[in-house]
Parts: C-alpha cells; sequence; structure tokens
C-alpha cells in the first residue's frame, strides 16, 4: 500500500479516537506484524489491519447505532444489547468503503477483532491476539499469554478466548455465540 | 396419566439406568413437583418431565449415536463431538415414541435439561433447575442455589447456567450453543 494511503488511514484514525485508544492502536500495529513475521502471515496486511481494528472504538452509542442504520448493516440481538460489540463492524466497513481495502481477509479481521468467529484465519487470529498482548497492556495473566503467543498461536488464542468469556461471565455480559463457536472450533480442531 | 403408564415407564426406566441414576431420578421429580407448586406450574407435567429426564443417561455413546441414526435425530457439531449431550435429545424421542408422551412442553424440558435453550418455558426452567438442586447433590455452592431456587426461578436458572458454562471452561470441553443462548435471553429478560 503507498505510503500516503497508509498516513491518509492514521490522520483519520487520529481524528476519530482518544491519544489512549491511538497509542494501544500502535500496540497492536507492531504486535500484530511481530505475530505475523513468526506465522508467515503477511505483514502489511497486519499492519493495515492493526492500524484501522479501533476506528471506531470510540464512537457513541448513538454514532454506532446511525453508521450501522445509514448503511445497512446487520446488527444481531446481542450486538444491539452489547452496542460496544459494533465497533468492529462499522470498522470493517469503514475500511472498505472509505479506505478502499477490499481484501476480505484483512476486513474480516477487522470485523471479528472483538468476538472472534467460528475457524478464523491465521490474520483473524493475529489480530485477535495481537489486541490482547500488545506491550500497553498490564492485566494479569498479560505476561503469560505473551509467552504463549509467540509459542503456539492456536493455544495463545484459546486462552485469550477463555479468558474473555471468563471475564464477561464476571460482569454479567452477554456472550457473543461468535466467540463460543471460535472457540469450539479451535477445541475441535487442536 | 393414569397410575398404570407410569408404573410401566419407572419399571422401563429402572432396567435402562443404574441404582444411582435412578435415585437421582427421584431426587429429580420432588425438587421438580415443588419447584411446580412455587411457581404455579402444572406438577403432573414436571413429575413425567423429571421422571424420563435422564432415560437415556446410562446409554453408551454406541447406543446413543445408533438410536440417533436409527431414528433420524439431527446432531450438531459439538453434541457429535460430546455425545454426554445427546442423551436428552434421545430420551424426548423415547418419551414421544414409547411412552406416547405428545405434550411439547414435557417433550422439549426432557430435550433440553442439560443445555437449557433460548427463551425456556417455566417447565424447562423447573427441570432444568431441578436437576442442579434436587436432595442427592452435594456440590459446591448448592445450598446458595437451592435457597434460590424457591426465590427467584430465573435468577437461580442464570445461575445453574452460569456455573455449568465455568465448570466446561474449567474442564476445556465444547460450550453448546443453546447454553449461552439460555443465559443471554435471561440477561435480556431479567
Amino acid at each position: 500500500m503507498e505510503k500516503y494511503k497508509i498516513d491518509r488511514i492514521q490522520n483519520s484514525l487520529k481524528e476519530n479516537v482518544s491519544e489512549h485508544r491511538y497509542i494501544h492502536t500502535l500496540g497492536v500495529m507492531k504486535a500484530a506484524v511481530n505475530l505475523a513475521k513468526k506465522y508467515n502471515e503477511d505483514e502489511k496486511s497486519a499492519y493495515i489491519a492493526a492500524l484501522l481494528h479501533d476506528y471506531a472504538k470510540n464512537f457513541s452509542q448513538k454514532q454506532l447505532n446511525e453508521y450501522m442504520t445509514n448503511n445497512n448493516l446487520y446488527a444481531d440481538e446481542i450486538m444491539i444489547n452489547a452496542y460496544q460489540l459494533l465497533h468492529g463492524k462499522v470498522a470493517a466497513h469503514i475500511a472498505k468503503t472509505e479506505f478502499n481495502i477490499q481484501n476480505d481477509d484483512i476486513l474480516n479481521a477487522i470485523e471479528y477483532h472483538t468476538t472472534g468467529r467460528e475457524k478464523m484465519s491465521k490474520l483473524e487470529k493475529i489480530i485477535y491476539l495481537a489486541d490482547f498482548i500488545e506491550e500497553n497492556r498490564t492485566y494479569h495473566g498479560v505476561e503469560e499469554l505473551r509467552k504463549v503467543a509467540y509459542e503456539d498461536l492456536n493455544k495463545a488464542v484459546l486462552q485469550a478466548l477463555n479468558n474473555t468469556i471468563k471475564y464477561v461471565l464476571s460482569l454479567e455480559g452477554l456472550l457473543h455465540l461468535n466467540t463460543i463457536e471460535a472457540r469450539n472450533s479451535l477445541l475441535i480442531e487442536l
């Protein structure tokens, strides 16, 4: 991808997310490229997907809902009730329509980076995982997950999914079926 | 239902389950009838559903698979990989075809007693919960759940679903989507 295009995305991102979110994004880009190197995935794809994954993360509920409606995007009942889950879908649509990203693997990695989904591609797994292990993350267990991430991609993704499910249970939140299907398909695959 | 018919089911059950399972079944029947009284559900339906819920619990994997095939019953990928999940479906089919139970609510309560499902009926909730709180159960937390069961049916079912999900995670087992949908729909409803 041409440098000016990357610059345009980066400038637009800066206008749409908080400084905290922008720093996180830089961390995810770094982790995603490192994981791509380790697991023979296309580094540029990892870079672009990471750059755009949280583009809509600081959108308000109203902004997300309006974007979904205006673009005829479908939200299931869980997404409607846990609107934060919409930000991946909205970001993927912006990536495609605003920044002309046409690579479906990149778009899917952006769209499913929060929930995961059944039978994730290698790039999807890398972005999902990079989001959890990027250098600014400090939660309990992150060091262990970083270690596993560079030993066994599937095992690390499974661990991240398990952590997510336990966390959502602790919050008494809704569990998206994609997360459960991601975990089931990895367990069956492993 | 006529007494001779109940006797026939009870005798057939004794031939198909272990003594341990039979004693458990008597406990579930007692709990289910008590919950039915408490929550104004039909006591006879609760009695019959509880009586038959574990009819196929001691079937071997081979027996369950053969029964499914011979009767053209559909098993999803999770059930195929966690064959114990099949016993509710098989028991519901036996209840209908062998013992002529035609009440769909009873049949559903039998079929979904292990996984739960989205938008469970009151009878389904009662059987699901009775299975967890019957007097022979001794696991950590059962006293607390018994207490909640007679205070708030939905809250108790939610607690039982949460316990199940945590337990399956601890075993690194597959999570059936019905269980997640049961929990989500209760959370949205509550």
